[in-house]
């Protein structure tokens, strides 16, 4: 077994839920390695997160961001955590939601998704500013 | 360390919450193999999830199913991914909050879940079809 | 490639988020000796969850807290799960939402954390008496 590891930083990106597989694994050739393994994206904040969904129609992005908003909306009056903005507590919230990491098989020195599924980046707040991501693999 | 990996293919079922831990240990006998390890299982779509939950009394399947209904609805207003039918969008909502994968610690050649836990297939379309999980597992 | 893992049993905690990074840590000091490697931490329970949220400002906990409930009300008219208390039904479902797992990377024999986060004990019920978690740890 071997096993590889490394840490990116993402570029700024508006609030909303981002596609970054392309970003993942061009990042992290280390991949094409592994016969047979696992990989491991971690996001090191608390106001964003990591989630697998649709590759293709952007309008799903649009929908999560918007039900989201929704069910964890700004300004609820029992919120007492708000000295960072009316954005800082529905992020926090969201990223447990969503959760902080995506594990995925690798299979032949690629990630094995279905084909309609990419990894996104889960950027909560209005101005998140870059987000740093550990990436781990292993396998044989 | 070892590492095993398998695709299966899961028979269709109605939308709701499904118990399939049977399933998946029986499918993947090589769990027995290992004395300690990990096991993953990631399903390759992005309009099903997977969950651990309790494994007994079927009410807690048939309330999940309710509230998730209730938390994310049909139809709403700004939903723009609509062409697939009004279950499709709020499919890929409830896929992130539950996620794509789960894993689970292998000890002496079995899941080291709880006593009350089982591993569910969450299938939010009404129509989902087959669903594939790939599965690995790892340790010595 | 090392493996490690063990059981050990949290003290019961009032319902809310609860944050246990010391205490996996202290716990499981076997973490020290990889070099690069995962940690998976899982929960043994269906009515209880495990997160990474805000290490600092109390105040996320209280809101997170609030915000689930808000979320999850107990009692809704189409609850059959009832039986066992008003808190259980809605305990399951927050579980789900959170999950029953935390992977971390470890680096240089310790959790690769990002400044802010914590791992969380999430107690959705009243009384959930002591937790059980089953810690593993692989990598070189």
């Amino acid at each position: 077994m071997t096993f590889f590891q490394k840490t990116i930083k993402l570029p700024p990106v508006p609030r909303g839920f981002h596609l970054i597989t392309p970003l993942v694994a061009d990042a992290f050739p280390e991949l094409k390695a592994l016969k047979q393994g696992m990989l491991h994206v971690f996001i090191q904040h608390t106001s964003a997160g990591l989630t697998i969904n649709e590759n293709a129609d952007p309008t799903v992005r649009h929908d999560l961001e918007r039900h989201f908003n929704h069910m964890v909306p700004e300004n609820q009056p029992y919120y007492k955590h708000t000295t960072e903005g009316s954005d800082d507590m529905p992020a926090h919230i969201k990223a447990s939601l969503v959760g902080s990491s995506v594990s995925i098989p690798i299979t032949n020195g690629r990630m094995n998704l279905g084909t309609w599924q990419g990894i996104y980046l889960c950027e909560h707040r209005d101005h998140g500013g870059p987000r740093t991501l550990v990436i781990s693999a292993f396998g044989h």
